[in-house]
Formats: C-alpha cells, structure tokens, sequence
C-alpha cells in the first residue's frame, strides 16, 4: 500500500504555522503498514493544488488531505480533488451533514449561506463525521482514494483515527523498537553495526537526548514480522551489549530514575558546566521526588570551595576545569548529601572540553567528554554521557567501557 | 524569486520525528521577500530522491534541501543533487572542509575514512561553513541553485543564517524587530494592541522562552523601509511601556544578565518545580558567571528546611506551594548566598500550579503562576515568568504590573 500526504494552507508556507497533521498521519500509517512515499505541502493556490493533487491519481492508494476545507473561498481542497476526479456532475447535499451544520450554528440562516459548501459532496463520497468543528470529511476516488480532512490539528486528529482508522483495509503489518545506545555517537554506531539489511531495517537517529538505533520489521504474516524484529533486537543486544541502555519507550533520565527508585537509591549534581541543566532533566520526569531531593549548581570557584570544600590549590594546580577538580567536586557533594549517586560537571563551554564525574558506592569515575558546536549543545552533549554512564554505573556494567 | 524546500529523512515519513526545518526556512524566506511554492518531504531512497530533486531543476530559482549530508551511506543528498545537476566528474576534496573534519576529530584517520565523504564537492560548489557539526553544506548549480543543509535542526538554522542568507540577493528590503512583551500571554498582547496592519506588519509568536511581537516592514526604498519600520516599534513602545523588555535581538536571559552585570550584582535561585531550569536558562548565556555563582535545587521538604530553613510549620499550615513557603525560601537563600537578586519557585507541575518569588533591595515580591500542559510546558513558564518579573523588579518597574 503506498501513501502520500498533502497539506494545504497558504499560511504553513509562509512559515506562520508549524505543520504537525503530516506528522500524526505518518506515525498512524507506520502503525497502520502503509509505506508513506512523500509529504508535500502546498497552498492555497487553485492551479498549483490542482497540480499537486492531480499528480498522485493512480500513483498512490491512498492521498491524505488535510486543509482547505473551511467554508471561506479561500478553502479549495474538496473543490479541486473533485476536478482532479471528474466528479464535478455528481455533486449533492449531503442531508445529514447539512443538519449537523445547522445544529452546530444553532441557526440556519448562517449555515444555509455561509457553510452550506461543507455539506456537498459527491454522491460516491464516503463521508466523515467532524466531531470538533463545521467541516465534515470525506472519501472520494476509486483505485486511488483521497481522504481529505480539516486542517485544525485536533479535527483533523479525531477525525483520523475515529472515522478513517475503521475504513482502511491493510494487510502488512509494521513493527518498530528503539534501541537507546550509550556513550557512542552516530558514526561510531554505524561503524560497529551493519545496517544495510531490510529484514528489519536498523537505522540511527542522532536526537537532542542521545542516540538511538531504530529497528523496523514489516510483514503480512504476524509470526514472520515477530521473528524479524526479534533478529533485529538480538543483533543490536549482541554488538552493544550493557549499552543498549533499554529497548522501552522511554528516556534515559527515566532509565536512571527506574533504576534508582528500585534500589531506594538518591542522587545529586553538582554542576558547573551544566548549570542545572543534569538536575533539570531528571526533574522532568514524573516521579524524580523519588530519587532526587536536592542539588547544587557550583559556578564559581569560590563556591565550589564553599560548598563542595574543593581547595585552592588543587584548582591552582591542575586548573578547574581537570579531573582532579571533577573528583574533589565528587567527595564534596557526597559529603554534603550523603546522596548514593553523586555527580559533577566541570568544563568549558567555548572549548567543548569538560569533565563528567560519578561517585558510586565508594568509587569515582571521571570521563573527559569532547564536544563541539554552540554551549548549548556542548552542555546537552555532557548532560547525555553523564546520564548514560550513570545508568550504566548503577547497573554494574560501566567498567568494561571506560575506554569508550 | 521562487523556491522550494525539501526536508529528506526517512525518519520523518516513519513519523518519528517533526520537521520544524521547513517552518524555519519558510519563515526565512518570507523575510527575505522569495516565494516560497512548496514544501516537499522524500525518504532516503536514491531513487525517489532523485526523482523529487530532479523536479525541481529549471522551475524555481532556490531549492533549499535540508538532510542526508551525515557520513553514513543513508545520507545520499548530496550525491544525488550532484546527479541531478549532472556534476559527477566535478567532485573534489575541499581542503578546508577537510582540515576542519580532521581538527573536529583530532584524529586523522578517523576522518579519513567514515567523514571524508562530507568533504567532497563539486568544484564550482559554494562551501557552507557549518560551525555546529560536522556536515558542511554547500550551493551548486547555476539557474536554479540547490542549498544544501544538514539535517539536525541547530546545524541548519546557524547555517542558513549565518551561510545562506549573506549569499542570496533579492531587491525587496524586508526587516524585522523582534519586540520581547513581559508577562502578558499571546491574546492577552492581542487583545491590546491592533495586529490588522500592513505596513508595517506586527504578529505575536508564543515561543518556549515566552512571547515576541514581530515588526516586519517590506520595501524597496530604503527610507520607506525603516519609517515603516520605527512606526511599528513606536506603537509597540507606547501600548506596552516598560513591559516591552527589549527590542534587542537577545534573549530574556541576556537582558536581565546584563542589567545585574551593569550594577555588580549576582542571582542565585532556590528551585523546586522548576529543578534546575532557572538556573540553567541563566547559565546558558555567555558570560553568566559575571552575574551566578552559586544555585540550588531544594526539591524535598527536608532540604528545603536544612538548606533555606524552611520551617515544617509553614508548610504544613499552608502547603508546600503556597506564597509562605515561597518567602521563606526567599529569605533562606539570601541568608545562604548573599545574592543580591534572590529567585524561588514552588509548584505543582501536574496541576500547573505554581509560585514564583523574587527577593530585590529588601522587598519580597511572589506571583502566581498558572500553566496548562504538560509538566515540561508548566515548568518552563514558570521559569519565563520568574526571569520577566526578576528583569523588571531590578529595573524598579514590577510595581505598576504586580496585578496583571
């Protein structure tokens, strides 16, 4: 089965709204096996959406829609995928549309000008129940069907799943696992893995919170497509061992407070580079009360000194930005915590150079973390190694990847 | 002028992730005055990549294309742009590229072998200098000119700013002010001030680090262009007053870092519902260690009384979050910093409940704040609230807009 969404609105061009219907439908038609071929958006010109639409007649099985449905001259959409269709002759009043409408309105009057165009559809339509606002959907063609919805993403988004879920018919099923990886980025990933299979695929994805490898099986049989994803899986489990972090749907600092929460265990940060930033995305995750109780941001020298009792001299010696300082940091805050996991940061944004520190049970760790691009970034990219060799500290797994 | 975007990934038609490239150039395009005719979508299938790219050729004058200039033999952009333009015989190692790759690693060999690739192009190609990752991009082609960009969202937004934009030459003037609205939420500024015109235009933007009204002013005279342009911002000036924070092109962060920098004075924050982001925010700007030191996140009860000698009585007699207990972090985190701007938030982020305290010259000031959406939503305009209030109590304008 072969899909293409169109999105229609002038405004989405013109760099006002962000389009996020393209992606709901993409994530549906994943879920729903139907391979998705292109997204275009175009707007609301009468011949270049002739054009686009006109473009996926008997290319696709299906042409998502959505936009251009409004009762306004602008709205063009259903007007144009008629012509598209040759169905301009066939055109009628949809009665039970035309008394939603004046129900809605509560007024005939308006609705009998204004919005009565929503009401008309071709008689072959297959019509779709809005149940957020005026305009009704439809789905009209034969071999190639157009299923053209509102662009207002929560009618459009009800409209999906409660009217035109039901009406489609696939038979291949698609299946995916995210595997989150540690430590390695993308290329050292690829490097480690061959991922020029199709039975499943596996392909990375670099994301703000580290990287993942994502494994997509696809089948028309439910045993085959189990079994693929599973040889998928396993391959990953087998080349990255204890760090494959997890292969739920979840984040890493979710990973960490899991882990934490099962051992009645509680962390704290004291962070100079990250400023916060480590404390903040354990924080977003509901239930971080569990594990975190309090945490420090130590900017300056001097508070270092104050807080975490880091001395001037070891400062003076190996500069703030070392190991030696990052391990200082450590003691100092399990001093002033008693918190089982303790963490540090220490770095230099401008360089991309910083330190990561972990005391656990006793025992510190402290990797020099590289990175480049603006402080932003460079203070994510510490946040994310400091989390993944958290996670991997708690777990018992970390020492075999020190070098990494 | 016409152009086109594509936004090619796979992982985008799986539904996996958002394509916000395409809003940014769109945006771009409208200020630099180019028409922008569609926005295309492709997988990183060699053949339908082709095929789209192709399209294109002699029927707009910029195809902006961002994705698949990564190392890996997935990201195929460039090579196929290259195909399409017919200019495979050209291809040559850029030394610069080249010697940039190798300093990013600091590793010859590494970058010999997987990134070398992203170092190859046309020669007739234009370099784009990418200083945010390792994909540098590049323009090629004559008549129509493809822009070449990388996928991740920070690497592409520098590049086309700081690469892009300089290289393209239209003769409509277009500039924007971005005016910085204190406080006040997207209709709440609606509701004030007339956003009907056209020349100049003025819409707000809710961004994630609270709201902007944009003054844009188009012309191909230049002294038109910038009456336009003062007549807009005026009106912005006098309907708003001081809750116009800047019209500057920084942040929220950097205005109040320089209005502590200018008087000597430094900020430290006692977090709760906000975890750290406060802090963070502060951090992430440059020279933030001129105005932090030291911060804390007091996220239990029992570190809010051992650290800021938040007494039990309280919170028990008016609940955690409650303007007592705001106050009483306030006045324990002056007594433990010396800051002289002392910041607290107490909340609930599932309720979206919160108080935001600030603690200037002696005098307490605590506002609450409500936010629906999800926890990440809630804590961040808690924050943007708090860094408003704190930018205006420290310039001794908070008073006359303590109830609004």
């Amino acid at each position: 089965m072969k899909a293409i969404i169109y999105s229609v609105g002038t405004e989405i061009l013109l760099g006002s709204i962000l389009d996020t219907n393209s992606k709901f439908i993409a994530e549906r038609l994943q879920d729903l096996g139907i391979n998705l071929y292109k997204m275009v958006t175009v707007g609301d010109n009468p011949e270049r959406l002739y054009q686009a639409l006109k473009e996926a007649n008997g290319k696709y099985d299906y042409v998502f829609v959505s936009g251009g449905l409004g009762p306004t001259e602008d709205d063009l959409t259903k007007e144009t995928a008629v012509r598209v269709l040759g169905l301009e002759d066939e055109m009628v009043l949809d009665d039970d549309s035309y008394e939603e409408l004046k129900k809605y309105f509560n007024d005939e009057k308006k609705a009998m000008t204004v919005n009565k165009k929503q009401a008309i559809f071709p008689k072959s339509a297959t019509i779709l129940k809005n149940n957020q606002g005026t305009a009704p959907g439809c789905i009209i063609g034969d071999k190639t069907k157009y299923i053209l919805m509102p662009g207002p993403p929560n009618e459009m988004c009800h409209m999906f799943d409660e009217e035109v879920v039901p009406r489609i018919h696939t038979d291949l099923m698609i299946k995916s696992v995210n595997c989150k990886i540690a430590l390695l980025c993308e290329w050292e990933i690829s490097k480690r893995i061959d991922l020029s299979g199709s039975d499943p695929t596996i392909s990375p994805y670099a994301k703000t919170t580290g990287v993942e490898l994502r494994v997509t099986a696809s089948s028309t049989n439910k045993d085959h497509l189990e079994a693929s994803l599973k040889k998928g899986v396993d391959l990953v489990k087998n080349t990255f061992g204890p760090l494959l972090l997890t292969t739920e749907d979840k984040s890493r600092e979710e990973v960490l407070i899991d882990e934490l929460r099962a051992k009645g265990e509680f962390v704290s940060a004291a962070e100079s580079i990250t400023g916060g930033l480590v404390a903040s995305s354990i924080v977003d995750i509901p239930g971080a009360s569990d594990v975190l109780k309090e945490s420090y941001i130590t900017y300056a020298n001097e508070i270092k000194h104050k807080l975490l009792n880091v001395s001037y001299e070891t400062i003076e010696k190996y500069d703030v930005v070392s190991p030696e300082v990052a391990g200082e940091m450590l003691d100092g805050l399990h001093k002033a915590t008693g918190s089982d996991l303790c963490l540090a940061t220490t770095g230099y944004a401008h360089l991309g150079v910083a330190y990561a520190g972990v005391l656990y049970k006793g025992k510190k760790y402290i990797r020099k973390v590289k990175a480049k691009g603006d402080r932003n970034k460079v203070r994510r990219v510490v946040k994310n190694k400091l989390i993944d060799m958290s996670i991997l500290i708690v777990r018992g797994e970390y020492e075999d990847y020190i070098g990494i």
